[in-house]
């Protein structure tokens, strides 16, 4: 176990103190084969900015030094697992893959004083890294953030903001719940102007409410240089009606629609005809170039079937197609999808109404009405992702303060008291769970301080749920760390809530 | 004159087109001595995101390079300027100053293609600088954006950022509008929580509405290295509610006082007791520990003299001082402010109502209600910085949008049009106009995107009056050449306001 004073979090699968200490100084070079030169190059400009040291960057170094060492021995801890050694010659970070490099790097900033993560140099402190070993490797592979920037949109300076705080909390996924399909189809847009009429104000600026796809692949690349992949989500076929207000051709009437200006579950959603297909077709076509993802995620999530019920277009495909109901249509149309996804090597997930009318063979699931979508996809041989309401919706309240008007609360303890793998699973069924992620709908989250109030420190509870052994959780002691670590999100600014005592 | 393919915005001095052109390439190196390193490291952290090129940092090299070079013989161009040259050989940046040297730095990115400032690499983009001689240097000392982050606050994260844009305009001064006096002695915060009710719902959150004096720290530092000095605000006599509430033994009656909660000048100013100058220079003492800026700003503006009219001590200290008037004694307290300042070694500016009842024998005037109290400072051989309200006030609106509750407004073109120098003035007492500088006053600017919006491009358009000759401005050239640079800006994911063509 760690000792408490090293605040670390997620706290390492296993920590074993060292005598001595490493004293960072001026003349401390960065050690790193020509391989890890991008690694050793993120490493400096982590470092670089507080300490003001240049942390020159060397292929071979003597004295002390931070090495950084790729070693096939420590392919036992996976593909993000890493070894931290500390001592008065050297830190060294080890890992047999670049992405445990990059957590290892995440451990150093977090033995190093918390004044390391300012951004000018700050005079007189001791950077010095106590003596230790760490072994450390992931509990789950899907380690995830999901951001809605469809209700609020959220600037790209604040999600590349947000980016850097899941490195430092080495979550692995940011789930970038982008919009409806819709969008995707105008001026390059891949997210839409806002629809709030509040906003709308500042309309005579060119971006408040979009990325243009070369933000997208920044946004992409700058977390993917960090050990962070990106999944996008395209809803469907439900969440539509802004393609449908576009292109009525899509839906399953004639009427004409306006985009929805409040928020919720509309009853217009795609037709079933070929038309729609080969437009959503078109639509990921341009999503998986942006994304390189194995993951796409789909939505698949609140898709009323009256319009369906009521289309007589759609009762003939259901004929056509022998479908006994219009979930098996649904499910139809997901299976299309994953299918088109598989073709070219990709996976689709979807949130848990994708079970209904029988799961697309592919599919993998997001649990989110609970943990029984979760459970009945794992026993079925399918994997999941965990994303239950409670406590993984991180919109609800995390005190009595009652300031979203949202019913429930998952506080702080809830998320790190969270167990993942739902006790109905038996070992092998467990293995299906990839992991879990926390939700920031925006609905109630109109900007990005608030959103940072209502994702911190939660998110780095589910971090340390995630990447820590079960063995080491311990409420106490994370509260006990938690104090040095709000002081790091403090330094970089970040707009956290504090949890009462 | 520049071709306006370049795009430069502020437009150099002299430019002179070469034959050829630079490509930056992965094997580039940064030729910089031993003491220009952290402007080399500066530079190599500008131009490695975009390119993902190493740009290893040498103090000898062969082949193509960018150099760094301090040059006496440049001494010619000031503190400030420089002359960048490129050919197919090498980018050579030379100056007298390391000062010189970021702004030349600055110019070589925006002779890059715009991509060069998005935050991962960009492939596929020729990284080409054209041939080209630039000699540069700035046409005015004082380069300035004001900022208030009393009214509404704004985080670290987004002073930061526009330090940064300042920068890249070449702008020297960022003048810091904290906030009253008294906030300083609270709980070591130099800003107050915000006075916003409908903020206080964040009250959980520890940094919504301060910065602590390592964050000042941080943001000084961080401006520094780019060139850049804070100027601090901090306001007396008058604007001085906060702290009479907090201490009323600092005002002029024994009423007690609750903070205002609402914009506007306040009847309640501080006392002229012992007491209170010791009280003001105390927080002086931490201010200048803070601050490394030779100027420090005492406001002195909006002081209604009413109080001291019926305050009995106040007017014992004036018989006893043989002052006339209330003006005398307002000019009294900032004179013994000024020489305090003057003792250790700074400066003291104020706004142009510290010119009533007679100047203070150091003091620089803020020129805020027209150009009268700049043109009667500069006749009397006093320094000054010109801010009138049209059209430096960039609270105001920026089109017929009328978004903004104040009557008025301040164009772009009327930025552009902008000349700090009044005619009144001749020669050698236009030498007292330091230059100028545009004012965010945040009554109207509830958040970071709002400031933004009011902000750019105006600051753009200012950047090039203060900085570039008279006889290169050219309306129709500007706004060509802003095209380009609002693609710069957002890449950079600012806010700003388009201006209708």
């Amino acid at each position: 176990m760690s000792t408490p004073t090293l605040s670390l979090i997620p706290i390492p699968a296993r920590v074993t103190p060292r005598p001595g200490a490493f004293a960072l100084a001026a003349s401390t070079p960065i050690e790193a084969p020509d391989a890890l030169r991008a690694q050793a190059e993120l490493l400096r400009d982590q470092l670089r900015p507080a300490t003001g040291f240049p942390l020159r960057i060397v292929t071979n170094a003597s004295g002390p030094r931070i090495a950084l060492v790729l070693d096939e021995a420590l392919a036992r801890l996976g593909d993000e697992g890493y070894r931290l050694t500390a001592s008065a010659d050297a830190v060294a970070i080890a890992a047999a893959r670049p992405a445990g490099l990059l957590h290892g790097t995440q451990t150093l900033r977090q033995l190093l004083p918390p004044a390391i993560f300012r951004r000018a140099v700050v005079p007189n402190v001791a950077w010095s890294v106590p003596g230790i070993e760490i072994e450390d490797a992931p509990r789950f592979s899907w380690r995830g953030s999901h951001l809605d920037v469809g209700r609020h949109f959220m600037p790209k300076t604040t999600v590349i903001k947000h980016i850097d705080l899941l490195a430092l909390h080495k979550l692995n996924v940011f789930h970038w719940h982008l919009t409806e399909v819709g969008a995707w189809r105008k001026d390059s847009m891949v997210a839409p102007r806002t629809r709030e009429a509040s906003q709308r104000k500042f309309s005579g600026s060119p971006h408040a409410g979009f990325y243009t796809q070369d933000d997208v692949r920044e946004v992409v690349r700058y977390a993917m240089d960090r050990g962070i992949t990106v999944v996008p989500e395209i809803e469907m076929p439900g969440h539509a009606l802004a393609a449908i207000a576009a292109y009525p051709e899509l839906g399953n009437t004639k009427a004409q629609h306006e985009v929805q200006t409040y928020w919720g579950i509309s009853e217009h959603v795609f037709g079933v005809g070929d038309n729609v297909l080969t437009f959503v077709e078109n639509v990921l076509d341009e999503v998986l170039a942006l994304f390189p993802s194995k993951f796409i995620h789909i939505g698949g999530d609140e898709c009323p079937k009256r319009e369906w019920k009521e289309s007589p277009a759609a009762q003939a495909r259901m004929k056509e197609l022998g479908l006994r109901d219009e979930e098996e249509l649904q499910s139809w149309f997901v299976t299309r999808i994953d299918t088109w996804l598989a073709k070219r090597g990709r996976r689709l997930i979807g949130w848990d109404e994708i079970l209904e009318g029988g799961l697309a063979p592919g599919a993998t699931v997001m649990s989110w009405r609970g943990e029984n979508g979760g459970i009945a996809a794992a026993k079925a041989g399918h994997d999941v992702v965990m994303a239950p309401e409670k406590p993984t919706y991180f919109d609800h309240d995390q005190s009595e303060d009652q300031v979203v008007p949202i019913r429930g609360m998952n506080t702080l303890a809830d998320v790190y008291a969270y167990e993942p793998v739902p006790k109905e699973l038996n070992a092998a069924e467990a293995k299906h769970v990839l992991g879990a992620q926390g939700q920031l709908w925006t609905e109630y989250m109109p900007d990005p301080q608030r959103m940072e109030y209502m994702a911190w420190p939660r998110l780095s509870a589910l971090s340390e749920v995630l990447w820590s052994p079960r063995e080491t959780r311990d409420a106490a002691n994370f509260a006990q760390r938690l104090e040095t670590h709000l002081e790091r999100l403090r330094i970089l600014d970040v707009n956290f809530y504090r949890p009462r005592r």
